[in-house]
């Protein structure tokens, strides 16, 4: 269908590049690519800049070195160096051994940097004035620069003869200031700035918590070395929300709604798997009490009822602190205060679900007994739940793994075990005691 | 302990607003307000407009109108505006008619729209060029203006002689080009705006996708009446994506860990008696098959298994659902094929947990055919997983309500009822058919 292509292509040049690679992930591979090779260069470049890692991947599986080549090179050095990380490790080398060394040396240094650090998303296309020039001089800096396209900010930093970051003035300040006066006497020297090696959730969080329009990057030496805007430190704020979301049911966190299901069962499954072992663990204690079931079969209608509550609950605690955490608002110290706080709401919780229980136990049942003991396991898996909702994931974090990982599956089992066992286990001692 | 409190002041002093209020926070309120009051007025002000609402409230609870209008004063419209909108209607009455005329027009203009729409996030302390304007005509507007202290940005939006947004220069143009250039005929026209009631998660969304650095707010004649910036943008969109996740499991939105329980327990408890009904109605259907179980006691052993394996896979799915969903990424025809890439997946996972867990059946208990049972029952509860994961969120957007709203007490009542069903249901056609 050669004319509905080229029809398309038509229109497509009309769209934002980020359109257009929402366009091109929902096609098949191979169509993309044909399409990629039609549009102009620039467009095609900045396209693979916008695609989502994987989908760039499979896209650009069947391109040539040269061809990539080409491409890279219409790129700005961190939005290449972003797609270089991406590619297969032979292929990188050959491409960045292909590229003139003007446009290889700045990709280089950024893949330098690990791509979740301050040094991974910043840009390398910044204006540094030096404290030493007049403004007059500076303006001259700016009218040179700018056919070089650095990023928009409205804040320009101010470095040393060492290139040492000592201030900041605004791009009004450098306007409307005498052209005479030095840049070091107009700057504000309360400048803020991160660490090349920052983690880049931190710097999102620190966007957020004191509104900053852009923070510069500096090296050990307190050299400028980038720039990071708002708008990358949003596009990282919206990544790390979505994969704690994902990291806790046991997903990549990478995942899409349309993301081929062969790759997402490698990640989903083996969760699964794990999630099964952990059933199996809830499995063995009922089966423990398989006597007890026997002689008093309407405990097994309650099963359902002990872990779907408690498993609720545990999640409402879980969410709440894995969100706290991730926006870095629990200091040292809280995690005490939230241990109390759930404990209690556990407890509170606990007494209303299991009065609720033990009612509708009697009414259902017509039987007190199974009632109160139904009640009474609920009130203590309510607990249970609030502890294991805090405790998981600090402990996670102890561990040094993303307090995120998995930590739905592991509360549903403590909630589960622990449920079954205070349930079953009342009714064990309720048989025993009283002969029931 | 006076000395005490005098030592915090003036460390407290040299702190960020958005630090103060950290701090405040994790105080009793009346120390708080205390505080509050001891502080220089203009940073007690910005203080205020850091604090999480809840705790907004709770503090200025005992502040006289008068104090809140002096407080008032010290703010930029927007931000009085957001502060206003949480206040109670009689205080908020009472404080705009104690501000002088030219503070409170402009708060009230802002309070007209809603709070979660552009008008509610946008800044009203902008400069708009004029298009029959020169370039030096323009540089003096931005000079007499620049005490005014408007948003830093870069670019500045260009209106016609009815305040209509016609364009858009960046400051950098403004400053470079000859003084006597028409605005109109260096504006770039191509200018993207949103409108003032525009929802503010599409903006954050739009934000993300295109990179805005800032955005115009028109009014339905187009007439430009604010501006949104991305650093607006990354704070919605950070506070939607925790919604999002503390909806799906029955929680406000808008707890944290430090939350009080008080207020904790009022919205936690109704989702969790919900969750009990949903709960009763998984019992219901083990109670169905009481005397099944009485035959065969070793099925409530496996009860705990085909529930949490259903819940997690569940979860996986709508997890990436919400998620696609929030950030605006499921275009029209892509809930049918995320329907397909479940289903499969969950046939695939269904196939694999269903072998593990026959398997498992077999050599645990000795009895292949409660493990031929149990795992025909997980692969056809995987498929329930799969389909409710996406109709649930689908079917909760259609009815006009968020999709995540305790979306997970949904989905794991499917997964739990059917699971249930399945397995006890083919447990007792097998006792009814081969007389186990």
């Amino acid at each position: 269908m050669p004319e509905d292509a080229s029809v398309n292509l038509e229109e497509l040049l009309k769209l934002h590049p980020a359109d257009v690679a929402d366009y091109l992930q929902r096609l098949p591979a191979e169509n993309a690519q044909c399409i990629l090779r039609q549009v102009p260069r620039p467009l095609a470049a900045q396209i693979l800049t916008e695609l989502e890692k994987e989908r760039f991947r499979a896209f650009t599986a069947s391109f040539s070195t040269q061809e990539l080549v080409e491409l890279f090179q219409e790129l700005a050095p961190n939005a290449a160096a972003d797609l270089a990380g991406e590619l297969p490790p032979e292929k990188r080398r050959q491409i960045l051994a292909a590229l003139p060394a003007e446009t290889s040396a700045p990709i280089k240094a950024l893949l330098h940097y690990g791509e979740d650090t301050a040094g991974g998303i910043m840009s390398d296309r910044f204006i540094a004035l030096r404290s030493d020039h007049t403004v007059q001089q500076s303006q001259e800096v700016l009218r040179t620069r700018a056919e070089q396209r650095p990023e928009d900010v409205s804040y320009l930093y101010v470095t040393d003869e060492a290139q040492r970051l000592v201030g900041v003035v605004s791009l009004r300040d450098l306007v409307f200031r005498r052209p005479e006066r030095r840049i070091g006497d107009i700057m504000n020297r309360d400048v803020k700035s991160v660490r090349v090696d920052a983690d880049q959730e931190e710097i999102a969080r620190r966007f957020e918590h004191y509104h900053y329009l852009g923070l510069p990057v500096v090296d050990s030496e307190n050299r400028l070395v980038g720039i990071v805007k708002a708008s990358d430190a949003l596009h990282v704020a919206q990544r790390e929300a979505t994969e704690d979301m994902q990291l806790m049911v046991g997903l990549s966190g990478e995942e899409r709604a349309l993301t081929p299901w062969q790759k997402s069962i490698g990640r989903r499954l083996p969760w699964l798997y794990i999630n099964l072992a952990t059933a199996f663990l809830a499995a063995a204690v009922v089966s423990l009490f398989e006597s007890t079931i026997a002689r008093w079969t309407v405990l097994a209608v309650f099963l359902p009822i002990v872990a779907g509550q408690g498993g609720n609950a545990g999640m409402q605690t879980l969410t709440i602190i894995i969100r706290d955490m991730a926006l870095g608002e629990l200091s040292p110290g809280d995690g005490w205060k939230a241990l109390l706080k759930e404990a209690t709401l556990g407890l509170v919780n606990g007494l209303a679900i299991g009065l609720a229980v033990g009612l509708a136990g009697y009414v259902w049942k017509g039987d007190w007994r199974l009632g109160a003991i139904a009640g009474l396991a609920m009130l203590l898996n309510q607990l249970a739940a609030a502890l294991s909702g805090v405790l998981i994931p600090f402990g996670l974090q102890a561990l040094k793994v993303d307090p995120a990982l998995a930590s739905s599956i592991f509360v549903t089992t403590v909630t589960d075990v622990a449920g079954f066992f205070f349930f079953l286990g009342l009714a064990w001692a309720a048989i025993r005691l009283f002969g029931i």
